[in-house]
């Protein structure tokens, strides 16, 4: 059938399991001839084809609720709900979101970019249904997202309502964005090799009458009890069934159907393979085929290569830390599930005790490596921008007040492209200006990056952030071992007499560049400490010339306000105009696109400079 | 024994089992005595006196390390390490700290405020412990903070390390600060009961030889699971002991001496009783005893009362949301775990259906009304401003990226008394104002509470939020009446032509005061939309004199950064001073006091001002 003629899920409840199975075929075939294109997430929606139109077949959406987790695993519901078409457009600028988006499709119901609120979000639904025509609320997670934090509360906390009926549906395929974390990971497993234990409770639940139930529940028990030890769902107030294999139409539709009729919350767990079909992602074990750059269909090879001389600032960041780990003192990397993401997969292979995987745990890798800090022992924290909104209340209490030498690299720091809205490193800056004792810095190449950690770490006395954009950089494995003295301060790129521009990071290159192709007198300076802000060059700048601030951030609590409080509190504000983003979310496309899209890009300072300087 | 000479608890280990009781009992007089006169956490210290005692029998500390989490329940813990002597100036401005603080003592190995980070930080030093000279690691935790995602994820993740040996004892009172929520809660209740198992676990263990354990462990499980279905803790990978009670030190030095001998991550579940000793604070179910002001120590009543016709802020909300609740419409009052703090026992009472209590789970919270009330659903999350830092992300994605119509009630913004450095209202308004669709407002008294609660119900799409301070203010039940037209913009408190003043709260009246009794010309403006700002009136403020603008809360992304960052765009900076927080942590202390302290009492914007006036 041509999926682009679908244009709602309702076709799927007169299809047979044999027609069903030949749909995934088609939508398994389309995702990796689309994706080898676009890129985008592949492995998790290959997994989740014939679980996600079970779902549709056996739910009525929108008026049932399917709630999907993180939403990266919704491709095979954006073409079941009509969005087949828009594929070729898919994580651009302007095009199809790389998750759910309540403005492409009235079956997008919950819209996530970060893990584990779907249990929470569907416990709003929940209580909303007596009032609303609101039917099933479905909640589609995976094991990975599971073991976070914020999905266990909402877990634990829906189970005081044994009269609401969630039908949770876990996900497991055995590794969550990388490999997967926690004994709760390692009980799964144990469950899913117990198959005799589950042919003996389908045989148990066939032959008994329905009102032996209740004994039956006990005779299960006692037999899990001693085959497994499994109860945990059960003894949090939920149904179980399961484990059940996730490419199987048949059982899923029967265990669908149960679930709806059950008067309880109710886990259904299902055992899908990551990847299913193309066999390159079927075998990894390490997350590379997650998120994919688009990529050649016959070998498996990604299209997209890191040039040679260059490096991305995650892979340098890798590099560094792995020296500090062969050196002489006890050192430790810590990462909230982003092994792949922050390619550390080659740190972690040759140094397994020193790197420490929390998985998708934010809150708990802030205190666990601000804590270990604190302890004298050397670590660093990486986490990406986004993820670390997380753990803000923790860097407040547990790192900063505690005054632990923490060295934390917030990778994707800036505008992230495909990923979009929810993925944009725009908000650390005012989330973390504002904290006392903390320091943020941004490099503005691979050699600044070096000097600004060795800095960071020589410093041994509270937080240190340093912040790095998802980009290549030139980079040269001798600028590791770099010795020069430690930096402090701004650095002045040029000096000129018309008007100051301060920035920091890659717009540093970009406005220098345009400064000499224009022509134009101006001082540009490098704010590679955001904060402290260099009083010292802040006092020399003329209060009678325009200043201009960028920064890939939120203005608001970012570096142009905490330069305004200091010029209008100590001197004077000069003619000001600041680049940033406001009160938007920004939305998802290359670099270069958003910035221009949004003001901000080197060419809209020069023009604003241009006619401030015209005024004048 | 005289208390105020104990100066390190090495004394214990030669106390026998009596001499413990003895002391248990001198202590208890002690804290009695003293809290009430001075006030303070009460209920949870008179709870784990003896539990507090046998760990520090039984532990070495500090080279062992007793970490507790949120340090309230650490009075015990503070006499036992020499500072009874302080008790007098508990929770006082520059007096002992009302949570632990390692500026007070090197036992105090970790300090809290917020719950739930202790086994997160626990990790921490079990990964410092290869390279220092930490003995054990006891982590003493609550049940309330357990069902907290950042405990219950932390407790996952140690799980994955079988051969580390965290102790964490799960100080289990039936109740965290008010009521306690969760399927875990009414597991721990059923366990509670199992008296016979627990014998019969004992008697299993004591007569069977070491080599038998591995069977011994299958037979206790399938006896378990057959029992109870209670097997949690094992399931996530702890050895488990338990339930123990609390208050027989035989048991607890055994069970301590147990633990220590453990190969693997054990959980000590001991079942306390809070306020043992004093009778009004164990018969309490409802939290009322859990953080008291001084009381009549024969009558158990209160001293601090409110006087006639005034009311707290927290008062003042509950009464409102009881007139939403009993309107046409459908309507919720969700809250994590502050039924108590927030004044909401007697809404709960008699409104059980329309109060959601999430427990200890503020991310939960966000997410569960923020979508709640996407579905159209009247809903209204109330939680301490402090607190709310654990939602931030959530509030981000969830709230205001899916413009939720959510209104949030931030109650204690601003500063608090003697909660102090841990529980300042002061980050909020930074870590909101970044947000897109955010409005954040703030009344002056009373009156106006009611009319921004009137506008934000109103207003039917985006997140709005309302910050009030601990407080009690004139309140006349008549005011919930008010049908006045729905508030807009800022309020002109007085005219003059002198300066500006501009700021928010209970600030406006002491200010207005002081410009009355002093015979100012200034203008005072009433901000009490922090964001978005009112525009109109910025315009008219005039730029040759002096703008003074104050708020309680941190500068860095505040009220007077938002106003210049729009001063120094659209029009000129004026002379310019603010008043607020900035890069430190604000201590403990009664409001004046601290305000004062910080230079930013009505007095001191006065001085300010008139030495702008001076100079100009």
């Amino acid at each position: 059938m041509d999926l682009k003629k679908i244009q709602d899920p309702h076709f799927l409840k007169d299809l047979s399991v044999k027609e069903c199975e030949a749909l995934s075929e088609e939508i398994r075939r389309f995702l990796i001839d689309t994706l080898a294109d676009t890129g985008g997430h592949f492995s998790s929606n290959l997994g989740v084809v014939e679980l996600t139109i079970a779902l549709h077949r056996q739910f009525d959406s929108p008026k049932d609720r399917i709630v999907f987790d993180v939403g990266h695993q919704g491709y095979v519901h954006k073409i079941l709900t009509g969005r087949a078409e828009s594929f070729t457009s898919l994580r651009q600028h302007g095009g199809l979101s790389g998750f759910l988006k309540r403005d492409e499709s009235p079956h997008d119901v919950f819209e996530a970019g970060h893990s584990s609120t779907s249990i929470a979000a569907s416990a709003g639904m929940l209580f909303a249904k007596p009032h609303t025509d609101i039917g099933h609320i479905v909640t589609f997670i995976g094991d990975g997202a599971l073991a976070s934090g914020m999905a266990l509360e909402a877990l634990n906390f829906i189970g005081h309502y044994p009269e609401k009926t969630p039908i949770i549906v876990l996900n497991d395929n055995e590794m969550s964005i990388s490999e997967n974390v926690g004994h709760l990971a390692r009980m799964l497993t144990k469950v899913r090799m117990r198959r005799s234990y589950r042919s003996l409770k389908r045989r148990t639940r066939r032959f008994l009458p329905k009102f032996l139930r209740g004994f039956t529940t006990r005779v299960e028990q006692r037999i899990k009890g001693f085959i497994s030890g499994y109860t945990t769902f059960e003894s949090m107030g939920y149904e179980y069934f399961g484990p059940l294999d996730g490419h199987d139409f048949k059982q899923l539709f029967q265990a669908f159907e149960t679930a709806k009729k059950t008067l309880r919350p109710t886990v259904i767990h299902v055992r899908t393979t990551k990847g299913k079909g193309y066999e390159p992602a079927e075998n990894d074990k390490t997350g590379r085929w997650h998120g994919v750059p688009p990529f050649d269909k016959e070998t498996g090879d990604f299209k997209k290569k890191t040039a040679e001389g260059r490096a991305s600032y995650s892979d340098i960041v890798a590099r560094y830390m792995e020296e500090r780990i062969k050196g002489d003192t006890p050192f430790y990397v810590v990462t909230p599930a982003m092994i792949s993401g922050s390619k550390l997969q080659g740190l972690k292979d040759r140094f397994p005790e020193h790197v420490i995987d929390t998985g998708i745990a934010e809150s708990t890798s802030v205190t666990l490596s601000g804590t270990l800090a604190s302890e004298g022992v050397g670590t660093f924290l990486t986490v990406y921008s986004t993820f670390l909104q997380r753990g803000y209340d923790q860097i407040i209490h547990d790192v900063a007040r505690m005054r632990s030498p923490l060295v934390i690299g917030l990778d994707r720091a800036g505008v992230v492209g495909g990923d979009g809205e929810t993925h944009q490193g725009i908000y650390d800056i005012p989330m973390l200006s504002h904290i006392p004792h903390v320091t943020i810095a941004h490099p503005r190449d691979g050699r600044e990056l070096i000097r600004l950690f060795n800095r960071a770490f020589h410093s041994g006395r509270d937080p240190f952030v340093i912040r790095y954009p998802k980009m290549d950089v030139p980079f040269d494995e001798a600028l590791l071992a770099d010795d020069s003295p430690l930096i402090e301060g701004w650095e002045l790129i040029r000096d000129g007499a018309s008007a100051t521009i301060i920035t920091f990071g890659p717009m540093l290159d970009e406005l220098d560049d345009l400064i000499e192709r224009e022509d134009l007198d101006v001082r540009l300076i490098n704010s590679r400490f955001i904060k402290p802000l260099d009083k010292e060059t802040l006092d020399a700048v003329p209060l009678d010339k325009p200043l201009l601030i960028h920064e890939e951030s939120t203005l608001k609590g970012g570096l142009g306000s905490m330069i305004l409080q200091y010029l209008a509190t100590h001197r004077r504000v000069p003619p000001f105009r600041q680049f940033g983003f406001d009160d938007a979310f920004v939305s998802q496309g290359a670099r270069d696109e958003v910035l221009k899209d949004y003001g901000i890009d080197a060419q809209s300072v020069i023009d604003a400079l241009k006619e401030m300087l015209d005024e004048a």
